[in-house]
């Protein structure tokens, strides 16, 4: 469970409530037409905005931001080192064996073309093009949640519009015209909360954990051609530590590295 | 017919007209005027801003927004292995003979240069530079849209402004201000409506759709050039598998692989 | 004459003052002060943001774009595939006589270079500094319409809030306060027409211009080089009709091509 | 410690201070349900948007905007000069006796690489790959405060919302209407504050020392190169100093220059 | 001076001044603690946003926007070609008598390197890093009055907001609500005033004048390598003209040219 989105969620939504309910009248914010014209305007707007195929996804991205897959750069970099000395000592065609062993998709992918006998060039090829498509992915699911927090508001706005022409054409008496426009409101405020505690929160999360995946993925690569190449492990390891903060390196590996 | 665009704008036309008609007075919301000046302001920033040229090939883009062309690059890299595969047992020349089966214009012009002869740097810039010319244009649709959800709510405003200022100057009688208001407001309503509802997200779905026809290209391409060198169909497979997202990747192929 | 930019003037401000006659005291829109802070903290914000030289340009700008000077890509290739043809012939010595014929600077001084026998590289470096140089003046061109259509706005709001400051200050009959505010309005009226009728989209009609000429541009430099570099004429068209969409090559030519 | 942001937290927070203490009432500035909703809505958004990791960071981000480091580009040039001038007469075995006194890690780690006998690319890769990580990293810290910049006046105004929702419903006498509207806009004013007295300069600040940073390690890059190239001293010298604005390049170097 | 400057900051002065007085009571607009809240906060939160060596830049640059150095490229290039023609006859080091008549100091560094004797690849590395550090030092200059810009509206909102709160909390009589907003409003103009008429253009004009300045010493670096590499003036002079505009090239050389 990824912990700062539940915990921003639940903190986020306590925050609204508890303002609303130390005020009168609270149910009076439970405004069921606003919501339908807020949510279904703004899934109208994303319906024809991409294609069903991306829509699709976003099932999926969501249960990623609330699920946590912290990636350990340190693990990784051990793995890789370790097969790097094992490819350098015994020949690289001694990690056939440890093929099963693997169960990242990419790793396992790129050392069976190392393994094969593909050329640096093809192997960074293939793994590169699969780093681009995997972006590209994410971006589009990062995509549809920017839009949302774009038509949230929008249709905020054109809910308060119908809203305020609707009162204003038949004003008769001003004292009816606080209960119209606290009225109207609702759907802006429907629209700024969707927008700015959920819909933006959540594409800034993904390109988080994109960026994370991307970074773990390069990291991958960059190992599994320096296995490939029979680079000495002390370099490799050097080479791969670079991809991580100096903070969390591991002391471990820094006592053994001289 | 595309889907996801149909049911967009029948849902969001919905939304609004079901919340304008739990009001009463419904027709207050349709204003000849008001409507001549935020489409006719729109538009006529439009013609201003691009050539006729552009502004002719909004009604061929508007189409594409409406009609799907699922581009199944499964299907296409199926089609490019099997020509490698060939191509390789029988030589480049055998492709000639499959050209007349070849519908898509950009594969065909490839095998077509590539069984004349022509070095792959030339298949691969003109290729290349056919597909940035079709970018180029792609984003001038694009551009058209993008341009009109600028101008709309601009105009939008001031409609509302010229309202404002007509009723403001002769306000008498505070009881009218209401009824004035509300016509004022409605150039503004109109002008959001066209530009969340339509033009904007008309806007996202011709990027996506640029996307994917360029990816398809791209890959048409990539194919083209992993034939001519007579690549290992097993490597371009791979290759071209890297363009598909892996729950997408037919597992058939996937299966055949090892 | 550039029909769209012309029709698109005179229909938006029919738009706009159809708007206006539409209610009663039309006149009231034309209000000098409100016209003077408008236009005049527009300009004087541009006088400083550019430079005079840069600023001289504009009225030549301006020319460019009420004028057309359609350029047909078509015409530009047939001319550069017949020089090819002739070079490949009767040796690129023999275009020495063609110099005459030819009106375009660009084009004229690409061949010169080439008939001189100056390197590849050098005609290459000297045309792309030209396009570069091109593009960056006419950049400026575009910045400063683009400014104006920044500034117009502000300048229509500081109006306003003059206007707003006067007249709030010595609120006593609040019978008063419309006509006051119809008044501070009209500078913002003023702000936005200029911006969103005038000075966003000449920008945006000029940008449109600088990408044709310099599309143009390019494919003279491709096509000087492939006459030089005496490539097979049937190549030639074939490259330089990737910079035309599929739809506008013209058909005469394609049929020759096989 | 920063002058510049102690003096600008200072002077920042005397200014609205004064402005509120110079009217009546100051206190009911103070409101903490206000504090609440715009404080908790942004660290709510900001938690959702972030990674654990990332967000724990920001103390220690935070300190670095309040402390300075000067880093002086004139004595790390002055220092390379040195380094450079001595491998050059004893070879660059003799910088081993060195290392101790080098107290930058960056310095260190590069000279013991051009000790070692790395290759100048793998040094260059192993450094760039470091500056990249380095910059990645700012860039998180960078990115949350400008997240928090852009929740907070977000916050604000769904404060605001909230509160002119409550006060219009039941809004019987008009002579109520001020003080309810006060209240509700003090969350928009605490939104305001903390986005652009605190959160965006803050940002500001952290670009500006990442730039810093990155800046000096280059300049350590391009030393530790052309050290271990063997470059002419002067040479190594002249290409340190383009770092430096001319203004700054200390005179003493460039009299001994010739 | 800088004409343009000059006259765009007195016409935009005297077009709002006019507007004031045009209207009653024009000291109502001078208001000193409106004017501490705007200047003052601003001017904290840019002190935040900067370092203070770069902040004390500004005098520096501030002076550069109001004096004029036209740079001409037509001088430059003479100059050039005259230096590229005696180089080719009587070698490279005839130069060196000419270094004391050398002002400019880029073109004097440049020309001694290649007088002593510097690799092309060497000149070009100092110099370009030189450019590159210069640009980088006139957008730290840009980047404090677009920060500016950004920062006086802000906080000409803050002080209104303050205004509004305070006038609206004991609000009593309906009649000084006038007074009270027309009050509040003023740091919202003092706001937009600062940054339209005075930050943002001179954010822009230093832009304009630094791309100019950039342009003429990339002329001066292309000047010095052709030099050294022995061109041919001619060649020279064609490559150095396509920095100009067509329109700016002197009639005079180009009547020479063939």
């Amino acid at each position: 469970m990824d912990l700062t989105t539940v915990l921003g969620v639940i903190a986020g939504l306590a925050m609204v409530l508890g303002a609303i309910a130390s005020g009168e009248g609270g149910l009076f914010f439970l405004n069921i037409p606003s919501a339908m014209i807020v949510l279904g305007g703004t899934l109208s707007a994303t319906l024809i905005n991409f294609r069903m195929k991306d829509l699709l996804s976003v099932f999926r991205v969501l249960r990623k931001v609330f699920t946590t897959t912290e990636l350990s750069s340190n693990d990784t970099i051990s793995r890789l080192v370790d097969l790097a000395d094992r490819a350098r000592r015994e020949g690289i065609l001694s990690l056939e064996k440890e093929l099963d062993k693997v169960e990242d998709d990419f790793l396992l992918r790129g050392l069976q073309y190392a393994v094969d006998g593909a050329e640096p060039e093809t192997i960074r090829a293939i793994l590169e093009s699969d780093l681009i498509s995997l972006e590209e992915r994410h971006k589009i699911g990062q995509g549809i949640f920017t839009s949302m927090a774009f038509f949230a508001p929008a249709f905020g706005m054109i809910g308060t519009l119908i809203g305020l022409i609707q009162m204003l054409r038949t004003l008769q008496e001003p004292s009816k015209i606080g209960f119209g426009m606290a009225t109207a409101l609702i759907t802006t405020f429907y629209g700024a909360l969707l927008a700015y505690l959920f819909f933006q929160p959540i594409a800034g999360k993904l390109a988080a954990r994109s960026k994370e995946e991307r970074l773990q993925k390069e990291l991958i690569l960059e190992g599994i051609l320096a296995i490939q190449s029979g680079d000495n492990p002390r370099i490799v390891r050097e080479k791969l530590l670079t991809f991580v903060a100096p903070g969390s390196r591991e002391t471990i590996q820094l006592r053994k590295k001289r």
